[in-house]
């Protein structure tokens, strides 16, 4: 191997360690940290992300890409190498325009607004809130003037998510959502009933019941792990240390499906060809793709007849008071649609909806046509407008949500795109295996994952997200067609 | 305040912060981690270890080192600044002799020697462990090589948990232990009853009796937790993120005093002064010391009359399997003296004879009078000559600690110093404050944590351990006799 490229990947193995510890002091702060540990965790945050970004935008890291990139021309496009040289290439041009003490400063502002949302969040008080998320907003929009020139600030922030994509293309696919969503949602006329999600479900027995089920997804032994958190997430410090969070309620069944999403980010991570450990090429293409597949576990999977089928008699056997509801009671009520004041817990189509008013406010945050302080009011008059809803207070509205306290401008967007794209993929799964539905109803995903694994999860980042999805299915653009019909389908069959 | 000192302690946050980085990095590795997350975890440790001692001993700090030191002159001997100047002197000293890469591979190994010891353990197999503890064990006497001329390889172990004690000083404590400690095993004839202590004890009921043991002895309210483990322990992340584990079993009650040990712990870090924080100041000034007050709190406190006067009655509340033990009987059976297999489960005497026994073996291991191979027979043989008793099989024997995994060589002496500290100070708090056995029955601890925190905690790592002794009590060396005084006395007055 070409001595530069054998350089390059010891320091990126390194950078990848020193990643590794900045996840684990987030995962720590987000499940486990006493909540008075949170101004030395920022500082940490803070001064460890400074030498992560420190250490990939050194100049001797560029001197050997340069050195180690003319090899690339004699390797395969698809090849590891090759596809790690054009990646660290793109990331380190991106990296190099942010000074250090602006990337850790967006850190330590992030992880101190972090604290103040929770507080907030708490009093359900935006004021709370505000005096931080100014300073990690105006961080955020001092880091977009160093990003590539033409591009607009939006673009920018969508392309740490999304890479390569810009805001008119996601527009584009949202201005196909918006309208027939909103159609769809009246088609689908009254809610379902899904009282029985409420009731008295002891929290150690929800956990014993999600451990069995993503056991059966496909996690490996003493690889994984499933925790309790205020707003779910899923990370990895290695292929063989996924970590998997939910928000669990002794008085609903809501952390099942939150869990199943994330179980879904999970075995994206499990699935990387192991040849890419320890690189940066670990991982997803994009936030989009990403979310194809949490989407995919939750929904298609989750939400599903045949899974219920096999699952809702155990689940009963468990929780005595589930034990009266029949299949298909079950079934319409996790599928209801109604609108609601709460992303996380919204329904397959109107969860879009959520993310398309979050992506038209970022946007005006961004180019400051809407002032922060006016941030409630704004978030109120449009879940009114699209949704029809009424936000009774802040926990219910504008404070819902992590991200912003992370000034995580252009990751909203991704989830939507994600509910498109994991339709698209799966018309090709239920094609590629033929009796699916039986498999689910027996509790066996063994074939799906490894089909989602071979196809898709392997990859990793060694592609553009086009590239990989059109490795995956053949198919070279986002298609929202394939989700608008499987909801139309949906909702007709339901309501039949 | 000088240029250079407001640089050097910048710079000595910065590492400060990385620590705490690798001490949430281990903690999630001793509490949470799945099991197969442990090579990557080791690459982290590795490059995250390396990168500190790295900006530790980098050649600037120690030109501000230079710079700097001039101002000490001018300061108060007991100032924080010329404190922090002599204290990092001498760890810069120190460091300054070894290789990054050793230090990196020190951490990486012991890693890795860490799974292998658990897994070891589990098969109780000693030489599932030997191949990765040989590894280590290497690695640490390549270290010794790098330590002061003229100190014995040992001496340059004790120094990095004991500074400035030399071996033979040890010795003579512990010439003084061994005899009257083997007389007093004998005076105290047949082992009370303790049998009360087994039975059916659920984990949730002990974990919040725990909770409510430590918030009263002086915890502030969301700034610590206490997390169940294989092997209890304390670190902490800042004073108000202190991390305590214990070893929970639903049949047994012993996690409770494992729980008050790293209660002791906790307590030594939150009492330092907050002009310490994100210093390398806060801490201990050295492990003896530390382990004082972690006896203190489990043995003077948690196993006296008074504090099971108060806790007795409202333990039986919660457990009924332990409703029928009177509280003489109890008592006696927390204070039963009986050499056993287990260090961490001995009684106040037989507990430094375990220590005595790993302080004789560890010498040997280091000047290489005794093989690695050879070690399990060596300390079975020394178990029966010592204790009396015979080790069944390895877990039982010499796999029972994890401090070999890291070759921390020097750790374990500093236990018992911390026993013989522990009564040394003890007696002068008993002299300040008269009433301590009516509080201790009150379940009032305030008192005595604020004496001790203004007498000891406060002062961190400011002071050698001598003079911080000097600055508690008066006294300027350490003495057995008051603990071997206390021992005669319990054992006369629970055989009475």
């Amino acid at each position: 191997m070409n001595g530069a490229l054998r350089e390059l990947k010891q320091r990126l193995a390194e950078i990848h360690d020193l990643e590794q510890a900045l996840g684990v002091l987030n995962w720590d702060q987000r499940t486990t940290m006493p909540a008075k540990g949170g101004p030395a965790r920022a500082e940490a945050l803070a001064t460890l992300g400074g030498i992560v970004h420190e250490r990939f935008i050194d100049d001797e890291l560029g001197r050997l890409l340069d050195r180690a990139e003319p090899l690339a021309a004699e390797l395969d496009y698809d090849s590891d190498d090759a596809s790690l040289l054009r990646v660290v290439r793109r990331d380190w041009d991106k990296a190099r325009r942010v000074p250090t003490e602006l990337a850790a400063a967006w850190l330590r502002e992030g992880s101190k607004a972090q604290a103040a949302w929770l507080e907030a969040r708490a009093a359900s008080d935006f004021r709370i809130f505000l005096p931080a998320f100014r300073r990690v907003h105006e961080i955020a929009l001092r880091w977009a003037e160093f990003q590539e020139a033409g591009d607009s600030p939006y673009d920018a922030f969508l392309d740490e998510y999304e890479p390569g994509m810009k805001t008119v293309e996601v527009q584009s696919v949202f201005d196909v959502l918006r309208p027939e969503l909103t159609a769809i949602v009246r088609e689908a006329g009254d809610p379902a009933d899904d009282s029985f999600l409420d009731g008295d479900y002891p929290v150690v027995v929800q956990q014993a019941f999600l451990e069995e089920v993503l056991t059966r997804f496909g996690f490996e032994e003493d690889a994984w792990r499933l925790d309790p958190t205020v707003h779910p997430f899923a990370t990895s410090f290695s292929r063989t240390d996924i970590r998997m969070t939910t928000r669990y309620r002794p008085d609903n069944l809501r952390a099942i499906w939150a869990a199943m999403h994330e179980g879904g980010h999970g075995l994206t991570y499990q699935g990387c060809d192991p040849s890419l450990d320890r690189t940066p090429l670990a991982g997803s293409a994009s936030l989009g793709l990403g979310e194809s597949q949490s989407r995919t576990w939750e929904n298609l999977v989750g939400r599903s007849l045949p899974f219920w089928r096999r699952f809702l008699p155990e689940l009963q056997q468990r929780l005595p008071a589930l034990g009266s509801v029949d299949l298909e009671t079950f079934h319409r009520g996790v599928n209801r649609i109604a609108p609601g004041l709460i992303r996380v817990d919204a329904d397959e189509v109107t969860y879009s909806l959520h993310i398309i008013l979050r992506f038209e406010l970022e946007q005006q945050l961004v180019d400051r046509s809407l002032a922060l302080e006016e941030l409630p009011e704004a978030w109120n008059a449009r879940m009114q407008d699209l949704l029809g809803v009424s936000v009774p207070d802040d926990a219910h509205g504008v404070l819902q949500d992590v991200h912003w306290s992370r000034a995580a401008y252009g990751y909203f967007p991704t989830y939507a795109l994600g509910n498109a794209i994991s339709v698209q993929i799966w018309q090709h799964v239920e094609r590629a295996i033929p009796d699916l539905d039986s498999q689910i109803e027996a509790g066996e995903f063994r074939e799906l994952y490894g089909w989602l694994r071979d196809r898709l999860y392997r990859h990793g980042r060694k592609f553009t997200p086009l590239e990989t999805l059109e490795r995956a299915i053949g198919e070279t653009a986002i298609d929202p067609q394939p989700y608008l019909a499987y909801l139309r389908a949906k909702v007709g069959a339901l309501a039949a």
